[in-house]
């Protein structure tokens, strides 16, 4: 029987699709990531309600923008990504969905840039607990609200038991570098300060204790947080830093082989500055590990000029996220491409790039 | 004992650590996901190598770009992310690398953008074959050559054995939208006319039996495609299109629905119109799946107003990835946010919403 478009209208079959779904299920299964019903769900229900926002819930395959407004805030555009497959999801001081802002954010900060717009892909295993993807995409919420960035668009796929554990978030980000602006690790000068804003080697510390393999009992939390309101700060004292990088994962040694590699210069650490909870040092003396390459969720490594070195200081003193900043070292201009520390003991050793793996799914 | 640094310059303990990284392993570890000098060996060796360009090789956390050199393609910017996670990574017609740039083009495609940059994100698992990487970047780094798009920013996560399967990819794209192009969901309107540039189903049935649960002898290759030159080839003779999507996960079913349902208008389909492979049908038939819902990795839906409808066809099938394009239906004021279907049989029926999961990880 074929029915006319006058008549479907009344027919109860023809009712139009509901456009905010409720996700009834208390698990994900695979038509979670069809494309289909059951997707649109929970994406309506844990994603748009959380992230909520004019641009995503346009629910297109992509989010636009108007170029002119990103000119307000300077004149180069600054594009990241990294993927999020830190165990355990939930661990202290922070979690994978607070993660994925956070250091996402991150890489943006650190080449000046204000961050705008994130995307969020998210990788789910069959059978996860539909509370745990609400409880991450609540922790994304509150880090969006709380750096006032946007998630404007994303991609859910769902794969079968044991492709995946539980729950991999990627996040893209995109933001705006101000005029005058140039950081960049290919810039350092012998004379140059390193200066770091706080203590090393928490976050690394804090996942391995949350993945409950030591029996230790201490209070470490990971470092989790955002650093661009901290590099507005600094930039606003200093427009001309010469570098700066977060020090994830490889750790803060990383980040110094690399700076040093990438402008052909070497760099002296002086260990007795370098911040280091007695904690972190305990954990580290059990399992061999060293706090130079542990990997820090909320540590910024920045490099100035050393006459500018105390204006940045104070500056980052003056900011939550710089309270406990410190000098911790100088670059020099021979031998070039070598990290040097001056141990506590007077010694002198090199600070290599890490070989092998001190913890893998740190981040 | 305490050197200076220049003896230490002559020290070999002291040489510069090289520029470029080569990989002598044959199989991914997790020291490659460390953030050392493993994990820096392979994204030299695999990704700089392939992905060959001046803003990637830099290997800073983030790419930037003069906002300037956008505004020469439009006056918007079009963001838009998709984790691919297809299972085999291999298949005819296609691969995860191919998939994970054609993918993303197309998403920014199909809003009229200009696609520019990409990121690239993978997840590896422990003890993935190094060689399987290398081909899926070699493919990565054909499609990018072969679309103008360059691949400027990135991430490598290495996972425990069994933590994920084999080998997911993310990217994130970046493109800008032309002056005076509005393509939306909530644009189309009644006396529209439905066009698609091909046959429907072929990624889906190429994945299926890529996978060797049936033991069928066909031709058929995925229809992986990128989207944006054909969606060029459109715009330059009806700048006006209302709508447009590629009929990925869910299919052709999927997209006209979300249509439907965001325009508040009806869609009616012609059955006999809709261009589908014998073999998809067959191999549809034996699983009871209808090729309406069928993934494509190729094929666009366009909207255009009825009076354009025979201009866009005839410059989409001047075009190689249009030749079988095809008007396939109309969009009707009633019953809103329903899509119908006029079947062979000459009977009607509803294509709903994709309920439950037709096939997982195609994509």
């Amino acid at each position: 029987m074929k029915f006319s478009p006058n008549n479907s209208a009344q027919n109860p079959l023809f009712q139009k699709v509901p456009r905010r779904g409720k996700l009834r299920d208390t698990h994900i299964t695979l038509a979670h990531g069809s494309g289909g019903k059951a997707m649109r769900d929970l994406i309506d229900d844990i994603f748009i309600s959380n992230f909520d926002n004019s641009i995503l819930s346009q629910l297109e395959d992509q989010a636009s923008f108007n170029l002119a407004s990103f000119t307000q805030h300077g004149d180069r555009l600054a594009f990241t990504t990294d993927s999020y497959v830190v165990d355990p999801l939930f661990f202290p001081g922070g979690d994978i969905g607070e993660l994925a802002i956070y250091g996402t954010i991150n890489d943006l900060a650190v080449s000046g840039a204000k961050p705008l717009y994130l995307s969020c892909s998210v990788i789910l295993e069959e059978g996860l607990s539909v509370e745990t993807l609400r409880r991450v995409a609540t922790s994304m919420k509150i880090a969006a609200q709380k750096t006032g960035i946007q998630i404007v668009t994303g991609d859910t796929k769902v794969v079968q038991r044991g492709a995946v554990d539980k729950l991999f978030i990627n996040t893209a980000g995109i933001g705006v570098i101000p005029a005058k602006v140039a950081i960049s690790a290919h810039n350092i000068q012998p004379g140059d300060a390193i200066i770091i804003n706080g203590e090393l080697g928490n976050h690394g510390a804090a996942i391995l204790i949350a993945r409950g393999e030591l029996a230790l009992d201490t209070d470490i939390e990971s470092d989790c947080q955002p650093l661009h309101d901290l590099v507005e700060t600094i930039l606003n004292v200093c427009p001309g830093v010469h570098a700066m990088r977060d020090a994830t994962r490889g750790g803060l040694a990383t980040v110094l082989n690399e700076f040093a590699v990438s402008s052909n210069v070497g760099i002296r650490l002086d260990e007795k500055s370098i911040p280091v909870r007695e904690e972190v040092k305990g954990v580290c003396e059990i399992l061999g590990l060293d706090p130079l390459y542990l990997a820090n969720e909320g540590k910024l490594v920045v490099v100035v000029k050393g006459d500018n070195a105390d204006t940045v200081l104070s500056a980052m003193k003056s900011h939550p996220a710089g309270k406990d900043a410190c000098i911790i070292g100088e670059v020099i201009s021979s031998p070039p491409g070598i990290v040097l520390l001056n141990t506590i003991f007077g010694a002198e050793r090199i600070v290599d790039m890490l070989v092998g793996d001190q913890l893998p799914r740190i981040c």
